[in-house]
């Protein structure tokens, strides 16, 4: 008996949907696959039989990434690199990464159904670490690629005190379990026959940095991504075109009042650390939506003391994080928050203290490619939509290394990082058809 | 060599300062004197002994209460009872509780060395327990006399699991060791001879209830205590009178919102709890200082979900404390406030839940007494200044047996709770000099 073949799109979320469990989730109770686990080995396995089946061969780098290549009508060009990652968090949402792997696939698949070479390979790339999940460092396998990676960033272990170089060193072995593969081909040679079957090498903790791609080596890199966020679904849009990952500012805000008896203590000889923080934090809040644009500032966490019902709070402690893909509109709304809780200090006579623990800087996408994304989402009869990202991905760190694209597809309710993440079969259709149009306005634009 | 003697307002105070180390604390590292301990046990002998100093017969009552009588001309009278805990919280302050102990004692040393007799005995207690710091329940022994102690209520443990009963058992078995005195005298017959021996009873558990005194046996209860807050210092005044202790509710607030990626989630569309909980914790402050008078409202704990710098919070809880003396001001506040945290919920689309966790009557002083503590602080030279106690204190408990006044002593900064709890020589000469006068015109009223 044989069946219909499933759409692209909705193959590429039934993918994600059978990666949700174990055993490519190393927890029983949800999803969680961290860097470097059996749950990680086994979606590598799941993953690399799907990419053999739309005609790539199949290899995992240096840092353990596991790669797909379609080869273009020329071997030597430039190639173009899909990607997204396959680590997820903790009780995690199905599509925050491997939906971006998926369509990768699911692109190369439609060009090897109709036998059809690029003048440039495509290679689909899942990275291992983009969450952090299991090293106190994140998106390692994307910097080892994009070759920003320090010697020093591999001195990490995890919980049980395995170092990242021991893990990378003992992944091929359990790996080995699940593929019953050959381990000895060298990485420089890709893997994969015309038979369909693929073979790995052993990676090498040593040559993690060795997974750095050379400049010029690579056209494009392109992540299909969920929003994470609820801006399409609120403007009724599958998919958008994202321009850049926001430059991001994080503070620690340390207010000091005096502690004393909630009975005892008249309202108006109060210095109340509490009362002070709530009026900073609705300045946060008030200034971030004067700033408009994309802007936003979020208040995430905060800690009362000495916290018992009957004592006027003495000091609290909180975050202040400041996104925005205009780096100087970033740094005008965060000038003006710090003034103004400047204020509200001075006004309530508590201390403050502030220090800025984090600046990272924007991370733009490619604005020819961001062009062509637009052309390819119009050409798909959507209608175009620009979007900052506000949540960092892979694409941030691979700017260094290619001109970047990103295409955003619409979440429901913009939930992420939790099993209630969830997108259509109709979007992800839709997002296949956009990412195939931009192939071939890349192509063409290639050939001109 | 004989030195003059130390005025009875320092003295007092010393006699805190003494009690403020080991062996009358139970920490070798700051005060902590928790009921039926060795410190406790300690501080009994001591402050004993300063009772018979005084002219008193000393003994302890069914619930450990160490008690000092200097009788009237007529030993049947009810009885002026001064009074106030000896037991303190953890890296205490040396005066909450023990200094209107001391001050008790030092009015009845003034009578005693003018060998004068009132028309009534006056009898100094050290309540065992009213801050609640070993026992999962506050004000034991003040209820204990009271009378309106369940008996259920002696069902506690302490966090090693010895009983109340078993702790009062056991107590006096380790107070004999430090008192060397005779423990078979019965309760009933006062302890204590002309050469200023003092003996104790042994305290049985199941006898706790009959601590209770009978209606009538008490012509008035008299507390002085420091402040615990900053008004007296405020206004450069020594000492008030208080009109009771204020009526208190407490809520505890639920707010829900959606947690969201703090990158992703454009302003407009947020539900974030911790806004909605900051515009709330002002509304608490700006309705306690609309309604005036002497309504206090607090937030005094908060916690904040989930708690990530890049999450946007999706749930904060929240406790508010609402006091006055007057119930109707404080009820009338807790509503307005009610109704303008539900308006702001509804207003920024969270939802919010609030629960009346609980609700202190007000425990008014007599009004009697009140204007003859005025009167004495007037004839001491000083501007009567009435207030609300916003803190508990065994006169709430009291107040159900006996016509109650209270004194508050101005404390540095109204800091209390703290090892830093300070007050003055001057404060508390003036202080006893103010209860000398109150027992002369209690005298002249009752005679009249």
């Amino acid at each position: 008996m044989v069946s219909a073949p499933i759409p692209g799109g909705a193959r590429a979320k039934a993918r994600c949907d059978a990666l949700g469990v174990a055993p490519y989730s190393d927890s029983d109770t949800g999803l969680f696959r961290a860097y470097l686990t059996p749950a990680h080995a086994a979606a590598q396995e799941a993953i690399g039989a799907w990419m053999v089946g739309a005609g790539m061969v199949v290899r995992l780098d240096q840092a353990a990434n596991l790669i797909g290549r379609y080869e273009g009508s020329q071997a030597d060009a430039p190639v173009l690199l899909f990607g997204s990652h396959i680590d997820s968090v903790r009780d995690a949402g199905r599509y925050d990464g491997p939906l971006g792997v998926m369509l990768g696939i699911e692109v190369v698949a439609r060009l090897n159904e109709a036998k059809r070479r690029l003048p440039f390979p495509i290679e689909v790339i899942a990275f291992g670490d983009e969450e952090g999940s299991r090293f106190p460092a994140s998106m390692l396998t994307s910097r080892a690629v994009a070759g920003t990676l320090e010697a020093d960033a591999l001195e990490v272990a995890d919980r049980d005190g395995v170092t990242l170089l021991d893990a990378l060193a003992a992944f091929p072995a359990r790996h080995a379990e699940l593929v019953s593969a050959s381990m000895a081909r060298p990485l420089d040679v890709p893997a994969g026959g015309e038979d369909g079957s693929w073979t790995l090498k052993r990676v090498q903790g040593d040559g993690f940095l060795r997974a750095a791609r050379t400049s010029g080596s690579v056209l494009a890199y392109v992540e299909p991504h969920i929003e994470q966020g609820p801006v399409l679904e609120a403007e009724g849009l599958a998919v958008g075109t994202v321009t850049g990952i926001a430059a991001q500012l994080r503070y620690q805000v340390t207010v000091s009042g005096t502690a004393g008896h909630a009975g005892t203590t008249a309202m108006g000889l109060r210095r109340d650390a509490l009362t002070a923080a709530a009026a900073m934090i609705l300045a946060v809040e008030s200034e971030a939506l004067a700033a408009g644009g994309d802007v936003v500032a979020t208040v995430g966490r905060m800690a009362v003391g000495p916290g018992a019902v009957n004592v006027i709070p003495g000091k609290v402690e909180y975050s202040i994080d400041v996104r925005s893909g205009d780096p100087a509109a970033r740094d005008d709304a965060a000038a003006q928050i710090v003034d103004t809780i400047a204020d509200i200090a001075e006004r309530r006579d508590v201390e403050f203290n502030i220090e800025r623990v984090q600046d990272l800087p924007a991370a733009p996408c490619d604005p020819k490619l961001i062009a062509l994304m637009d052309a390819a989402i119009a050409r798909c009869g959507q209608r175009p939509r620009r979007l900052v990202s506000g949540a960092g991905h892979d694409t941030m760190v691979m700017a260094a290394l290619a001109p970047t694209a990103m295409l955003f597809i619409r979440c429901a309710g913009g939930v992420s990082h939790n099993p209630a993440e969830s997108v259509t079969d109709a979007d992800c259709a839709i997002a296949l058809d956009v990412l195939t149009a931009f192939v071939d306005l890349l192509e063409h634009d290639v050939l001109a």
